[in-house]
């Protein structure tokens, strides 16, 4: 994992490191997409954009302008930004009624093959119900980032059933990464294998922080242009779980905004130490 | 007290830190609900919904993005909110009129006996007037949190000739725990004993400290599970008093947000210091 | 004015530290009673409320949830906080159109002769072609804060033949204290002596400091209670000009934001130096 | 360019370091306008409005209080607006759909010869297929700001072709100043000289960068009064890549919201080291 987080080209510009689209959060639950946008634009997303209700347009704003804003029901607006994104995050605040389950249609039915989606929060909730969508999204490069009440939805696997081996099985049906947040996180891979991630902690158990995993994970993946994604997405879920270990010595509990605040300087220490080895 | 801030169990998640609902903020005091929303995020609350007027929304998440949001105006949606929780705040900025009393009845008609159930502001004023309210608030795990002049209204007992024994007589005849805030708050108990504060001091005396202080309450009752929860009611008032003296030593004035900017390390600095003894 | 930046009393409550009333604020000029505002929290001020446009609310709220909001366009909700207030600051953004005269007469003529009234801005411009209501103003503790041209509209000496002669003759007339804003700026008395600045610089000549230093002689006139408040005054200037140039060895530019967020640690120092002498 | 930021002078006032009129900032991209804005503010300018849409609001106070609010779409607003500014930044965020073309033409046809215009964005692509536009343009001290696309689409030289000559050639068509961002920036000057940028890099590719530079300029401009007003363009796009240079130093990227809270301190110790020489 200590090899993604590279210095940068000096012949770059922002188009190099990744166009990011968010997509979520609902009237009640907009903080989440906001969050997620956040974390995507501090970890390093050269561009990123938030599809949401306008509701968010404001706190998307005073939160973190470098962000651009897409009215999620506007359907041309929405299948421009799709197109244009090479990342796409969906699900975080997003809900499950049926303005969620028509916004999740639309944007996974207009994604293509190249780009890398990270599939979140009540996006699985409602994509374990659409066998098509399911379909799609085995064709492309996908990352299902479930905690486990939202596995045992997609899986069918019962929380106090799952294990490695039923939970691979599965994963591999569907043909994408999964990344099970838990106590020590588990990335089942395409290719069968599996990485567990040994730091983090109960620190971090508050909501929004799959939230901000999420614009980690899509940041990273924008940016860090290696053969094989999933050894990003790996890096990913691991500088997310190692800040919030770090930041755990001085605060009894880590929030998500916390993370997002310190990325930037807890990946130049990275790339520091990994230069100066 | 200083047994309640305990470090956190390995193998949890959110859902064991608690699932608080912070209900009130009108038109006019929606920063109230704010400050109470945010102090319940950053004192460790596992997830906090805040139900209040749509039009502090975009505030919400602009100052706590990890809090989500309830239209308290939405009946289905409130009573929802209600049934999710294990602990509830209800009143900073709720007001007084006929809206605020209607969503305080529609909020205490639905809890039930194992939540816990902070009262303030401008709840206490009106169910002081509201003997149905009172009786099943009686039933409940209830903390009200009377300033002096609210405790008049609630306890019939004018400020003037408010003292231990009257106090206690009254706090006994509601069943219910109560945080009587003055220059050194007294916290009267169910079992008829009650503990002072002798930290805190006038640096504190500012607009939207009781709130913050609901906040507080909550987090700790909805993350460390005592026997006696009065203990965690002790340790929420002293924590949040103990901070503010110590944020004095620079201050002229402690604001509430600066409370809450602090919360998480002064609580971190509290583990490691039990733990050392 | 170093005895007036007092420890406060233990025994007292938020009611002791005054009950401000911003008021202004219009669509265009909303960040000005946004400062005012968050400057008299900052300042130590009990309890602010602003009275301002809708349209301000959310960032009201975003920026310093500690205030309350009042719609300065309901007759009603304005009286009742003018009623409630014992320091008012009116002019902050508050521009020179029908509406904002209107309100500036609604208040005026709704103030008492014990109350402070601090008038700023375009309230200056307004009342400098109101009569009746500079008649009013002098009946009460008034402050006005004039910048060089807004003290050539309301005494009617040009700029260029402003001296303190001119000045003090005019602001005898008008019965209040005047705190003229220049390079340093001179503070005329009601008993007709003078004290002039000797500290501040152009690295605060920046649009909103004077909207901050309202909220600043607002928080301490609510405050520190001494038989001649004219001093309190002073120390409010005082405190405004010394706090920048503190701040200005750092900063190329001093903001109205940096003032605020520095105000209670430099009160803070301003006690504990006195007291070691 | 070292020359250019000075200790300011003891006599002055908030007019004499400019005042900056920002314009841009559409429904999806507001907060390119509030950034540029923001570092406005923070780079020294006197005064900043920021003429945008009216959903932006809220968003501007929030994040920077000090700037002031026009609402672009009501012309007699914006015409006294652009009427009262010395410097003008038109671009950011403002889109290139009909409305945005109305405003452009609308701020263009109503400046003056003595008012400095910023050109970025959506403008210089609006710009470039109006040649009445870029007529009255060359009349103005126009700094234009592209990057490589949208110097394309205003050059016609297409990216892989452009190089100083062809530049130059164009620019001097153009009679305006040309800041052409890509790695290492090159300013092209009306008479026909050029500077290099040494400073900066990849870290600092991010959506927002070219906003925040917008918002450098202008306020430079503003404030320091040199006769030839293109070295001012020179030390404000130098100060914007040296300053994210040394924030490199501790952040993997940086944001515009870095450079915006970093301008005042990176500003004062410019001085400082110049005054030492």
């Amino acid at each position: 994992m200590k090899q993604v987080i590279l210095p940068r080209p000096f012949k770059s510009h922002k188009g190099n490191f990744g166009r990011v689209l968010t997509i979520g959060g609902n009237e009640n639950y907009g903080g989440a997409i906001l969050m997620s946008s956040s974390a995507a634009v501090h970890a390093g997303a050269g561009l990123v954009s938030c599809a949401t209700d306008t509701k968010n347009l404001t706190a998307l704003h005073s939160i973190v302008p470098e962000a651009m804003f897409i009215n999620y029901q506007n359907d041309v607006e929405l299948v421009n930004a799709v197109d244009a994104a090479n990342v796409l995050v969906i699900g975080p605040g997003l809900g499950t009624d049926a303005t969620a389950l028509k916004i999740l249609q639309k944007v996974i039915s207009n994604t293509n093959t190249k780009q890398f989606i990270i599939v979140d929060g009540s996006a699985i909730t409602l994509a374990a119900q659409e066998p098509a969508l399911l379909e799609i999204l085995a064709t492309r490069k996908t990352i299902y980032t479930p905690h486990q009440m939202e596995w045992q939805r997609l899986s069918g696997i019962e929380i106090s059933k799952q294990n490695n081996i039923k939970n691979a099985l599965k994963q591999q049906e569907l043909e994408a990464t999964v990344v099970l947040k838990k106590y020590h996180t588990t990335i089942y891979h395409t290719d069968g294998s599996a990485s567990q991630l040994e730091v983090g902690g109960p620190y971090m158990s508050t909501g929004g922080m799959g939230d901000t995993l999420t614009g980690i994970i899509a940041a990273f993946l924008g940016q860090f242009h290696f053969k094989n994604y999933e050894h990003v997405v790996d890096a990913a879920v691991y500088a997310h779980s190692a800040l919030g270990q770090e930041l755990a010595a001085s605060k009894y509990v880590v929030l998500p905004t916390d993370i997002i605040n310190h990325l930037q300087h807890f990946m130049s220490n990275y790339v520091q130490s990994t230069i100066q080895k």
